[in-house]
């Protein structure tokens, strides 16, 4: 017989990404075991963040201030704008600290299966950004797969009015990838794009 | 680059078990998604079980009462108490619905490696609590591990003295498991202690 207010906890658990029912157990127990070092500094964080946490208007990244810390940033590159699935692919571009433009989260990908259609997403925006005279490059940075290489070429078709050069990201091996461990489309991608040593 | 409060709180999640920081970047992010749904309600469900929850004089379970509702119970059988390791086995082993007695939390199990000694445990108030005229069983449901069943022989010993039967829970084959599958000693176990049909 466990407490209701642990169970309430735990089923609130369960839904977190990569947790069950089971692991979600674990994880409260060791909450309540790490009361003060971790639980109640979780639960003020968890908090403050849901207060103060909105939407930036512009790239639609998530941030406490608004526009974006990225896109309040008068030091970035004005003439870039990477197109981005989700906010977690941002952080991943961002903590690469290679790009130095502005972003634009589209908040998904295009899917047939899903049906997902360009307006479920933040494609009209991206092309009224991409019209600014300042911008000369859009960087479609989504996922190699077959939505996201279908949402990649409906941009650049979306943004063909716009005076912009689309591009997107190299595909090729992963650094530190053994080749005979590659698939055979990332090997013949590899070989297409091959480069000068 | 990421808000500070967003750092603040994958940086808490990166804490809980199964979470690195990769995946508290994608809690964080499903949190963050999921505002109204799951990240207030979670912060409340902390705040609220990091307030009311207490351990249990008697068994050290936790719960919002003290004594726990288990021990609080008196429907269950008073002549059994039950020794798990940890919390999350007296929750293992309620879930069953198989066992109708008392429980006590060691707290760990005795280790050399970890120098886990008696005195970390709480194995004095076990012997304390096994002293009762009604207590005529101690079932030990420990692990089998080398630790677990260390701590077993021990608190067999130390249970001398007091009018009770030490029981452990049987080794064999789990309901489901394939004979193939199994280790030596799971199955050599499991023979030495084999049953009428």
């Amino acid at each position: 017989m466990i407490g209701a207010e642990i169970e309430h906890l735990i089923k609130l658990l369960a839904r977190l990404p990569g947790y069950g029912p089971r692991s979600a157990r674990r994880a409260a127990l060791s909450l309540l075991k790490n009361r003060e070092s971790l639980m109640q500094p979780l639960s003020q964080a968890l908090a403050i963040a849901a207060d103060v946490i909105v939407e930036c208007p512009l790239c639609h990244n998530l941030d406490t201030v608004s526009p974006c810390s990225v896109c309040a940033n008068p030091a970035r590159d004005l003439g870039q704008i990477c197109v981005v699935e989700d906010i977690s692919d941002l952080w991943a571009v961002e903590k690469t600290g290679a790009y130095k433009g502005y972003y634009h989260v589209l908040g998904g990908t295009l899917s047939a299966l899903d049906g997902v259609t360009p307006d479920d997403l933040s494609i009209p925006h991206l092309v009224s950004r991409a019209a600014a005279p300042a911008v000369h490059e859009v960087i479609v940075a989504l996922s190699a797969t077959i939505d996201g290489q279908t949402t990649a070429h409906y941009l650049s078709e979306s943004l063909r009015m716009a005076d912009v050069t689309v591009t997107q990201l190299a595909h090729g091996v992963p650094i530190g990838g053994q080749i005979d461990y590659m698939d055979d489309g990332t090997l013949s991608t590899a070989l297409k794009s091959r480069k000068a040593v």
